[in-house]
């Protein structure tokens, strides 16, 4: 491809991601293929010439595009959102034209100074401690993961990088806690049964008291508690674990505190969600992803840590291809995680920030929560529908309830929401409380309008009077 | 920013990254800046109202511009290359745009489909065997670590991931093995000192009868040998560890055989380069790096395992908040590795295969093979220069030797690479070789021509006769 055609194809693909964005609430929200459909219309082997761009961007629209679920239609209300925004998008522009690799400082100074410089303005934005140090990490998990394993070099004093894992540690995290817990814990050699699920308040958040028995238990088996999970924001509920007592219980016991805030961190941005930092000054580690409510695209999850030095022990590997000549003035951030190699990913963030502002980024997030608490009102005051836990943020939790038995309820919410899904006009998730089977209504992509939800109300009325029939 | 706006500097910087593209060898290689000095340009507070794209750009080109290595420089030949092109650009603007978040089938089946057919188009390009499946992971050094992880749970029947690790398992690599080796078997739980490197022969491949003799004291000390990670390809010289004796060690001994080709395995689409596959039948696992040689933007790694219910085994959470209808019929890869969230990687891949075609890709790693062969001739046949290892694929390690010993030859090679990287004409990088200080020719940028590797040797002669003197 040549620099003209390059530059004609770039145009066509810009004009098609600017009406993508300003149509994309035409499509149906989710796909409608079924499993392989998209798969069968795809040869099975590479072609041996090359093709025209022309051809593959037909493809690209007849091929792809209709098995796409589109995380960006105004009527997402599904998981969390994943947001992208024009700025951060023409961001990764110039991060793929640029394709650098930005594993140590060296192989792209700006990149790693950058990402230093904007992560700074984040932990302002959400008044975190000074003295935490931050880093771009891939995903939540990612981070979570990083966090048990510095928790994990921590509690055996770095000996299990040295020698391996030899005696079973245990962590700590509500029973709400994400899925990313148990993974990371068992990645990390900690193993499943060496979890402790800590049980939940009326509100779904951690019971201080029962994390302290729960540890002082593992201590009277012989076992070493060494990690504590709380969440701000749990998947099923944003449900808020209380940083302050927990904080006071893992600096009691030296535990190291990681706090995933993966959707709700972006909320501290606004001075009345900042209660949920209270305790912030005992957390050892925090995580939370500004691609999902701040604007950035995937994948840029930015982890904190208020002592970088034991990050750095657990992750740091000094082979002589990578030394260079400044290494002891300057952040490598490939030792401050997993991976080496390392995106560019600190330009969306600068980008999206900067366009925005932090008044901008306010004013969006608190128009998610006041439409998320007009959503909640029209549940609580509708006689067929139950509000199933608190709203601490942009997420709804309910159901339909007749009064029926709980058994039913189950399979009616889920019959539910599967005609709701299959109109193609919104797309929900579910989730259980208690055992119970919950809709979740994640209000949070960065174009639903007040219209967008109350539309969604619209459609649960027609489909609860149908199915209640 | 409304849609003309984005349109507008959609416009804008698709010139501007073709100009980039174009003009990029005009560039030092290597930016000159010294520690802190993006830094030092940027505010420490983000701003609160938000600033217009203009600014943001000029600023881009400003201050941050300057501060980069450029990757995409044809007289780029340090480490290894990340290359992109302009498909693999314009795929990645689709991606950005479309916001898709690719954690499960449900949540974008084109994404998912696409994924596997790419990686089967690949696996078949590359003459992988045929019941290997493939997975898109972010880096090389993640995929070795799920290949550790998949290992540890094999050797303790599963054992790990539920009860924590509890005995030593040992891992074997060559003593030339990438540093994500020590990383991954750190995270994984083996512990640093659980990791024998294993002697290399005169070509830096891994001697397989010296393998066979520490597992076998492995043994006898009691100790559980779990994984052997075989490289085609090292960092510092591209030597290429025998598989096929390799392979028949690990089957005799029960052990994981994970292969680790992240820049060479590109290198098998051409039919002469195969050889280094022999023996692949016994692989359980095999890495490589699209977003090195393959022309796709970073990050693309491609991996392939032999037993997908091992690996799913390692790594699958069933949270209800993720549970879908189709789950039993589709690949959800999520549970294919250690990040719950996933880009749609597979797009750029596909847009890099079929616009260059498997002959176009071909004819690219060719041209770089020959490259190479022609900078080792003017090496060897030069007085001052001395080859330092086998040029088995694109990669000539070599150094000035004038005679003098060993500690001076290192000094005068630091000083020799260094005054090259000043000139901001080149950027090569450096290893050790048997405790030999070695300069590291890597020829694979995608635009890289006769033109550029003649005016790098030219350099190193003048340089050669200037330090000699």
């Amino acid at each position: 491809m040549n620099k003209e055609e390059f530059k004609n194809f770039g145009y066509k693909f810009v004009d098609w991601v600017a009406d993508y964005l300003s149509e994309v609430g035409k499509h149906p929200v989710c796909s409608p293929l079924i499993p392989g459909q998209v798969r069968s219309k795809l040869p099975s082997q590479a072609p041996k010439k090359g093709e025209s761009m022309e051809k593959l961007f037909k493809d690209f629209q007849k091929k792809i595009l209709p098995g796409l679920a589109h995380w960006q239609h105004p009527s997402w209300f599904a998981y969390f959102p994943a947001n992208n925004s024009p700025s951060s998008i023409l961001a990764e522009l110039l991060t793929a034209g640029i394709g650098a690799q930005c594993m140590i400082w060296k192989t792209s100074p700006a990149a790693a100074e950058l990402e230093e410089v904007v992560l700074e303005w984040l932990r302002k934005m959400l008044s975190l401690p000074e003295r935490m140090s931050g880093v771009i990490q891939d995903t939540a998990s990612t981070a979570t993961l990083v966090a048990l394993l510095t928790a994990r070099e921590r509690a055996t004093n770095f000996e299990s990088n040295k020698n391996g894992l030899k005696k079973p540690l245990v962590v700590y995290a509500s029973e709400e806690a994400h899925s990313s817990v148990e993974k990371g814990a068992k990645i990390a050699g900690y193993g499943k049964e060496n979890i402790r699920y800590i049980p939940t308040d009326e509100a779904f958040a951690m019971i201080p008291s029962k994390l302290e028995e729960a540890v002082v238990e593992d201590r009277d088996r012989g076992l070493q508690p060494a990690c504590v999970v709380a969440t701000l924001g749990t998947t099923s509920s944003t449900a808020i674990d209380p940083l302050s007592p927990i904080g006071k219980i893992c600096q009691k016991e030296r535990l190291w505190l990681h706090v995933d805030a993966a959707f709700a961190g972006t909320a501290a941005i606004l001075p009345e969600k900042r209660w949920m930092l209270e305790g912030a000054e005992y957390m050892d580690s925090f995580v939370f992803n500004p691609h999902k409510w701040m604007l950035t695209n995937f994948d840029c999850s930015a982890y904190y840590v208020r002592d970088p030095a034991s990050l750095i022990r657990t992750f740091e590997i000094h082979p002589e291809y990578l030394k260079t000549g400044v290494d002891a003035e300057v952040k490598n951030f490939r030792d401050w995680g997993i991976q080496l190699g390392r995106r560019f990913r600190a330009l969306k963030l600068w980008f999206v920030i900067r366009s925005y502002g932090v008044e901008g980024l306010q004013k969006i997030i608190r128009e998610h929560i006041w439409l998320a608490q007009k959503f909640k009102d029209w549940v609580e005051k509708h006689d067929c529908f139950e509000l199933m836990a608190p709203v601490n943020l942009s997420l709804v939790c309910f159901r339909l309830n007749d009064g029926r038995g709980e058994e039913d309820l189950n399979r009616l919410n889920q019959e539910f929401l599967e005609r709701l899904n299959r109109s193609g006009k919104v797309f929900l998730t579910h989730t259980t409380l208690r055992g119970k089977y919950v809709l979740r209504m994640a209000i949070g992509q960065r174009t639903t309008e007040e219209k967008h939800v109350r539309e969604a109300w619209e459609l649960m009325l027609s489909t609860a009077e149908e199915i209640l029939k």
